[in-house]
């Protein structure tokens, strides 16, 4: 692979690194009303079956099925039967449902039938609901409404669940006047969106001694260090990191965000170094650390943005040697087309998008009519 | 166009019934922390330009660019320059920022130069950001991350958005012993997911008197009745709303969940009345509630599960005459294949999946080989 520009350490590399430190925290258990969108632990086993018992699978009467031989409309029926609801036990005996609009009662207490049916018609069979040897749902499922309703119908109230990543911000101090945190109501919000949770934002004074001090504090499951990672003469992120810890990358060939850095506090909690300026800040959020809480998490790890390949309507150009984020825009007939960059207008960029393409550092970019793979955003 | 099934009404018709009846709620203000996932009321606009000033665009040093005019590595000019960190504002007569690792300081307190810059190079131009006439964000976005961060950088504190749609469930008390409530916490999950709030779930005695006087209480936008919904002998759910309201439709050709009702309350808050069991209930939930959940809150009309045309290893059969839901898994190939249906396994059928297929009431089904648009299951 050809080398990062300018003694840069590659995406690819920062991700590898990541995925080494980042590892999936333990299980609690939770009531089953808060376990929307948390990641299942360890499969969920039933030791009942799924239906406890044979029901009816709709409202209608319940027959013995053998007794329903020969009914037809021009030989209807008139048969002991119980009427029942959908989802109810069946009665003793009995092992058919007619639907109710299918038969009548007559006057002598008796329905009157004019299907035959077979055993098993209309209900829903003690243990049916489960496949798989008692298997409800697999361990590492993130868990949406029909999970919920299954483990409701199951009985289960409570569920083991991956804890969810705490997450520490630090704010590096302004350093000038008039200057506005737009990184922290983004990071608590791409947080959310990773499953993860902000357990502490505080923002210190940008010298060594402050951050190394902040970033000594436990608590948290993952930290991340927003502002001052440059070269500057104010920039002292990266070696606050170095006396705090560990340093193991600064300097990633990523753009925007190419003053990310990695690495670990004394406890070993893993450090991401966000850039100041709001556009650095997300790339390099959704690349490393959004990265690393969704491991911490047990949540899949791909950019939670649904992907497609498509066509590009436009030459897309990019660096050699530095992997870049191109935001593009949507075309009525499914291809795209960039649209303003970030160097150019910084996050409005990723604002008026559709979603993006990641350019890898291999590649020059794109002629008009290539097929590229682009993320879209969902909101 | 088909009639459906035994005078059922179409889904079709149904849909038409919610998008007429449930409009898009007023709009409240909130504060930046509180607005991702909300959707935007209004358009947002700013007075002032982004960035406020000429800022650079990376760490620096701040020139004039007429005096590197003539720099190169053979001829180092020795100019007035000011150390700048990425965003921070251009000083006084400097229009270009020349990066920090291109330039070093000499001993005399001026940097030596050996690029010639142009004026703006490295430097965010002062209103750069904003394309289009001071419009930062258009009413109606779902706001995401990046949203809350253009916002912050704008200094917006608050904004106006759509209320979220109170939601109000009442479950027809269980006619049977041993049941379990597997609909209500189903249901806050899917509710939560459409933007919704459960402001109330009670469980009511499964009679008209007592149904009706539930569905009379006010203090939600859109009420759930749960369960009683069929023409069983203990159904008295639709009884219930025509008594108290208006009950405008009453059984719709969809499988699982035909016996889904709608109509409103006395005072026109839609109500739908969803089937008790768990499959019909999350279909009846998906098709007419959460649509009308999601048309009150703003947010896009169609299911919230990304869909993809592809295509069916297996022959489909549906009945003619009814929308019928089947469950799907897909195969690495990138093709699906249907799973067992939830007329056998209930909502088991849904777990099991990857995403599901809606056959229209006109169709028979589809041969292998054939295009299906899948929706998809991201959880």
């Amino acid at each position: 692979m050809r080398p990062s520009r300018d003694g840069l350490s590659s995406v690819e590399t920062a991700v590898s690194w990541i995925d080494a430190v980042a590892r999936r925290l333990d299980r609690e258990s939770v009531p089953l009303l808060e376990a929307a969108r948390r990641v299942l632990a360890d499969d969920i086993r039933v030791q009942r079956p799924i239906p406890a018992c044979d029901a009816a699978a709709l409202d209608g009467f319940a027959v013995s099925a053998d007794e329903t031989i020969g009914a037809s409309t021009y030989n209807p029926l008139h048969l002991p039967a119980i009427e029942v609801a959908a989802g109810a036990a069946l009665p003793a005996g009995m092992n058919a449902v007619v639907p109710l609009d299918h038969a009548e009662p007559d006057d002598a207490g008796r329905v009157i039938v004019v299907d035959a049916l077979a055993p098993g018609d209309n209900v829903d069979r003690q243990g049916a609901s489960i496949i798989s040897e008692g298997l409800l749902i697999s361990g590492g499922t993130l868990l949406g409404p029909r999970h919920i309703g299954i483990c409701a119908a199951a009985a289960v109230t409570q569920l083991p669940v991956v804890r969810r990543p705490r997450v520490r911000i630090v704010s590096a101090g302004t350093p000038r006047a008039g200057a506005t945190d737009s990184d922290g109501p983004m990071l608590r919000s791409l947080i959310e969106r990773d499953g993860g949770i902000v357990s502490e934002h505080v923002t210190v004074e940008r010298s060594r001694s402050a951050l190394s001090q902040a970033l000594a504090a436990g608590g948290s499951h993952i930290v991340l260090l927003v502002g001052g990672t440059g070269k500057g003469r104010d920039d002292e992120s990266a070696p606050a990191l170095a006396a705090a810890g560990e340093l193991a990358i600064h300097g990633i060939a990523l753009r925007p965000g190419e003053t990310v850095g990695l690495g670990r506090t004394s406890a070993g909690a893993p450090v991401v170094l966000l850039p100041g300026p709001p556009a650095a800040c997300l790339w390099a959020y959704e690349l490393f650390a959004g990265r690393a809480i969704r491991r911490l998490g047990g949540r899949v790890l791909e950019l939670p943005h649904r992907s497609s390949v498509v066509t590009t309507t436009r030459k897309i150009v990019s660096s050699i040697g530095m992997t870049e984020i191109c935001p593009v825009a949507c075309r009525p007939e499914g291809s795209v087309e960039p649209v303003a960059p970030f160097a150019e207008i910084g996050l409005m960029a990723a604002v008026g998008a559709d979603g993006f393409i990641i350019i890898p550092q291999t590649s020059e970019g794109y002629p008009p009519g290539a097929s590229v793979n682009v993320y879209l955003y969902d909101c």
